[in-house]
């Protein structure tokens, strides 16, 4: 299953961005973003040719979550990326408002914490503060904001939202409501610079930019573009999640415990040393073997498949790697509390 | 039919708040509120008993309409004999985004036109600005006031709101999101100020007190009342409307415009003096007469049915008493252009 509020199973992506009416990204395409992750993990678009052909804005959002995990932060990686490449305003909206309405646990408390944590992260990736807003939902909401999830909500009915995400009469109104919001921080830098905006975001969340796409012309806005990633699989094999903590690696996790968590990572089914070996490895399975290339473009395919080298000393290095990485990350995490205020005065 | 969308018929008012679970206003609670209104118009009440115990805030909100009515001021001028009896905060919330939501002709440039307008109005009243607070939703949302009405939106359910409001499929997400914006309003002053509420409202708009009840204290907030009011006639006989000019009394309206809308307003049904004369005025039937005695505590009855005073007598006497209040509204009124800002920085 493939919605918004659930991914599940496993992903024919051809097949799913076919039905969706999205284009895969060419080597044409490919080329102009320049960018090691694509199209590798960023494969597929809307209206990419178009919006590269002229100025855009990008929006990237993010549903505030106890931790970030590195995959969060390929994410933001890549944004900057774009706006380094092409001058792009950054809007960067957190939706914790989307996270409290969607959780029934959750305290406005407990969401503003995360708030702070996950800024931190997005602000140490180094996003130009001349060039990026950022706006948390439930501490600066800006009026033009609130006023344009008014003017795009009237443009959306409940059958719309209730076929597009698997809605129920039993869902709250500000779930059924949040797409409308969506829609604003996704077309506010339209409203603000008259730019159409790029969107690069999971493709479990591109029907939220079709709902935008569907109502920005109506309201005298640019049409939204996107950009899709496919998943990067947890160190279980399943899916990474940021409530469990064994599938994935946090922004902030010291090198002991990286160093175990990919210790256990999943990495295919062979037995003993002596049968890898003999059989060699399985990369396609291998949690190690697909983030050391996303991560870092360590492509051991080859040696893997022959048996020359063994799941141990991938881990081993991928450990390096990644604690090399989360060291940097972190000590700019850590200076990131001093620009908090260059990003939004929520926390002054 | 009854509900906060569509007033329409006779309405029997005792059925009406024996289904809705409501009161009516006794003798005892009356002499304490001590006002010529109650329980005349404001009949019917939840917990204002309980409320009147101790102290208790007033939310009085109010859809942004071209013009006000004569029945609006009453309104208005009720609330400010309670803040004046009672000492009371009063929270006046400007819902222009519900009246956005609920009309595709309307523009954000037009409601915000009716912002103003209707500011006027009930600055024109005399709240005390220290002790008032107007709140414009698509001017100058409070943060506190949208987070609320997340945490609220996140306890009512779209069954829910489909049942009391009767929205269907086609109803768009912002229309069925309104009712917690709406109880966000009427719980402001709980949250700001750890106070219960009281709402003087429409009989029809029962249903957003009601629903507000059923969330309030799962948010630990203090669970609103209400004094409800009938529905003054138009001049028609018919529903009284803010965008049918022939049916009410505009605040702006001149005195010449006075005089020609109230002589040609419904009487009842005696064709000639004569007959008049003979067999007496039919003052149930008379918008006149209802006026007379709401507006200005006249009550002409017994020398109407005795045909000893005539429709025109009447016409001319209710012409000179609302062409003076409307004039002093009007001074007024003029003079709130420059107290706008104690109440609202929405358009410095």
């Amino acid at each position: 299953m493939l919605n918004a509020y659930d991914v599940s199973g496993e992903i024919d992506y051809d097949k799913v961005i076919r039905e969706f009416g999205a284009k895969k990204i060419d080597a044409r395409l490919a080329a102009r973003i320049d960018h090691p992750l694509v199209p590798e993990l960023f494969f597929a678009h809307r209206d990419l040719d178009t919006l590269l052909s002229g100025k855009f804005a990008i929006v990237s959002g993010r549903g505030p979550s106890k931790r970030m995990h590195i995959a969060h932060l390929l994410v933001y990686r890549f944004v900057k990326h774009l706006q380094d490449r092409f001058g792009s305003f950054v809007f960067l909206p957190l939706s914790d408002d989307e996270k409290l309405l969607a959780n029934s646990e959750l305290s406005q408390e407990d969401v503003k914490k995360e708030d702070y944590e996950n800024l931190l992260d997005i602000i140490a990736i180094g996003f130009d503060p001349d060039n990026t807003e950022v706006m948390i939902d439930m501490m600066d909401i800006k009026q033009e904001v609130y006023n344009l999830s008014i003017r795009l909500a009237r443009r959306m009915t409940a059958n719309t939202v209730r076929s597009a995400f698997g809605f129920s009469g039993e869902t709250n109104i500000g779930i059924q409501f949040y797409p409308a919001m969506q829609a604003a921080h996704i077309l506010y830098p339209s409203l603000k610079l008259g730019l159409p905006v790029l969107v690069p975001i999971g493709l479990d969340q591109d029907v939220f930019v079709k709902l935008t796409r569907d109502v920005a012309e109506k309201e005298g806005l640019k049409k939204p573009g996107d950009i899709l990633s496919k998943f990067l699989p947890g160190l279980t094999g399943d899916k990474m999640s940021s409530s469990k903590p064994e599938t994935a690696i946090y922004t902030t996790d010291l090198p002991n415990i990286v160093k175990k968590k990919i210790g256990n990572a999943f990495t295919g089914g062979r037995v003993s040393v002596d049968e890898q070996r003999k059989l060699g490895g399985e990369p396609d399975k291998c949690v190690v073997y697909s983030y050391l290339r996303t991560f870092f473009q360590i492509d051991q395919r080859e040696k893997c498949l022959s048996g020359e080298i063994l799941c141990g000393e991938c881990k081993a290095q991928l450990t390096g790697k990644l604690n090399s990485m989360l060291a940097e990350h972190q000590k700019k995490r850590e200076s990131a509390k001093l620009q908090v205020s260059k990003f939004t005065k929520a926390f002054d």
